[in-house]
């Protein structure tokens, strides 16, 4: 039998809620494939960090690289200083397993409302997917402060990108766009003003899109592309960015086809070297934690690209479908957490 | 009798076109006020460039330093290679100018249609303004590349914040919130990312903040706040944010409100140590230059930023209200740029 071998990180807030509803919907589907599913608690966020000063344990991240796929929920609370457990926790996490593919897909699935006039900017549907870099660009936590607290303070941050990084997230877009009916990939930067890094993701694009004859591409200005996210969203197919552009598109296009309660993401180390990380894109929203209230589609949607990561696309399209179902027949239903974690999984048994 | 001095840059494209209108505009309701409107023409843009390898001669620089203000249409064009003319001709008159305030209002007029769900997303209305840092951020031009071409390429760009930079443009946009009925700040920021930048902005925005007590002040991720611009973007009153999060939000809030077809800009130098520049914040479109197609409303609105910065308020109101009665009427109709000029014009004779 085929085996599952799954690293949880609840986390914060409503992390441990839509991360139980995610499994529930994993273990219905792999039972009904004959996968055997296991899972190991990761007890790390906030409370952890309160308690012993530790974000992340030493030798936590080599337990977690044994397993075949992470799944994470949220981290995150106002009680811990901004920052803290983003750097040592989220993203040391995306480094140090060389996620550099971060998937974030943006499909307007049926019956689900957009806060855009749809039949009118986007009368054709929404679905396209953001490949955002996930180990360079502003986020390597390089730059600094001097004189901090006085009038003379100096802050720098510094972006880092490199051919290498570069190179191989392109690569791997184009692949993307290849494998879909449009092979359309974009390019989003600012390489009039960010002439350093603008040029090498330009001609990076350029010579791999060598490889790809058949892929058309396109470039737009971030600026110039969240205005088409809002005013022409169905033109996008695959979009590939930069970690910061990508950050910010992503919560953009998750709010154009419905929200955050249904943004998956996949932190995906194309090599397998070390395992990918699924996580919902929204926070751990500590204002509706423990109530039932928070919205666990954007997790089962996580376990879906989980799924198609592991080698099982078909399982990954069966929740796909069931989430679809779901929504289709949501209209204002307001149903607990649990609930439509498990009205999901039912579709699948 | 008073007198406007006003530099034109009219530039590339339908610059030239869009700025004849604003002129135009600015010419009758200077009339009307017994105001001399005195212009100089610079040449200057990608034909220039082109000519004579320059994007600003010496010299010019400090003949455009003696204007009251200056008008800008836009600048760039194909044939020009990427960040030249932005570096070289734009970015060189904001920076040394000290354009610390670019202000980017965001208002949407009666009659016009966003491509939001307004009366499901935004029934109140949506009227915004945001103060965007001109003179820090990623914009300096730092930063560099090492081996490029190579499969080693490394490139960096460097994000530079000073307390005086952050501070003064933080002043300014508490007193642009204090002065507006709601007396509402957002500051727009990742400190939980770029944790230098971010806490500096973050601190500032706290001390600054005890000079004016009747403000209240908010905090948002910039990825987050491009999910509240389409989905709740009548929450926001002024937002103050750096050169690049303005650069990237102010285009989606121009779509918000309607498109960049009326999105006006002004650089502002506050302590009037040199020229404010105002443009329309859409680019040169050379796609449909010479074709009398541009819409030249967001540079008349750009005229009534000028106006108001040159101490006439009244004035900058009654080119808005002709702005906002013109679009009332618009509907689907098709008028040329000059036609659409001169029918706001004429409402101000
Ligand atoms: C929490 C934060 C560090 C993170 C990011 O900026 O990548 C989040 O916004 C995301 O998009 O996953
Ligand atoms: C042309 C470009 C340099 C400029 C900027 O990035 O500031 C433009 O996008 C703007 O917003 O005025």
């Amino acid at each position: 039998v085929q085996r599952f071998d799954i690293g949880v990180i609840a986390g914060d807030g409503i992390g441990p809620e839509v991360v139980g509803q995610g499994l529930a919907v994993l273990r219905a589907v792999a039972q009904g494939a004959g996968i055997e599913v296991t899972t190991t608690d990761y007890d790390l966020g906030a409370k952890r960090w309160h308690r012993t000063g530790e974000a992340l344990p030493e030798g936590t991240l080599d337990e977690l690289r044994r397993h075949d796929a992470i799944l994470l929920g949220a981290i995150g609370d106002p009680s811990v200083p901004s920052g803290v457990l983003e750097r040592q926790l989220l993203l040391t996490i995306r480094f140090a397993f060389d996620h550099y593919v971060n998937l974030r897909p943006a499909r307007l699935f049926p019956g689900v409302r957009s806060p855009l006039d749809v039949a009118r900017v986007a009368p054709e549907g929404i679905d396209f997917v953001v490949v955002r870099e996930g180990t360079e660009g502003p986020y390597t936590g390089n730059g600094g402060a001097l004189r901090v607290g006085t009038p003379a303070e100096l802050a720098t941050e510094v972006s880092v990108n490199t051919r290498y990084g570069v190179e191989r997230v392109v690569r791997d877009a184009f692949a993307r766009a290849q494998a879909r009916p449009r092979k359309h990939l974009t390019l989003v930067h600012k390489h009039n003003v960010l002439s350093y890094a603008g040029h090498l993701w330009r001609r990076t694009v350029e010579e791999v899109g060598a490889e790809f004859p058949d892929v058309t591409t396109a470039y737009q200005h971030v600026d110039a592309a969240t205005i088409f996210l809002a005013t022409d969203p169905g033109r996008f197919d695959v979009i590939v960015t930069d970690n910061l552009f990508g950050d910010i598109i992503t919560d953009l296009a998750a709010a154009v086809v419905g929200g955050i309660g249904l943004a998956a993401s996949g932190n995906i180390n194309p090599d397998g070297t070390a395992p990918s990380m699924f996580e919902p894109v929204h926070g751990s929203a500590p204002d509706i934690a423990g109530q039932g209230k928070a919205d666990p589609t954007a997790t089962i949607l996580s376990v879906a690209l989980m799924l198609d990561h592991l080698g099982r696309p078909d399982l990954a399209a069966a929740v796909e479908e069931a989430v679809a179902a779901d929504l289709a027949e949501r209209a204002d239903s307001v149903r607990s957490t649990e609930q439509i974690g498990a009205d999901i999984a039912a579709r699948l048994r």
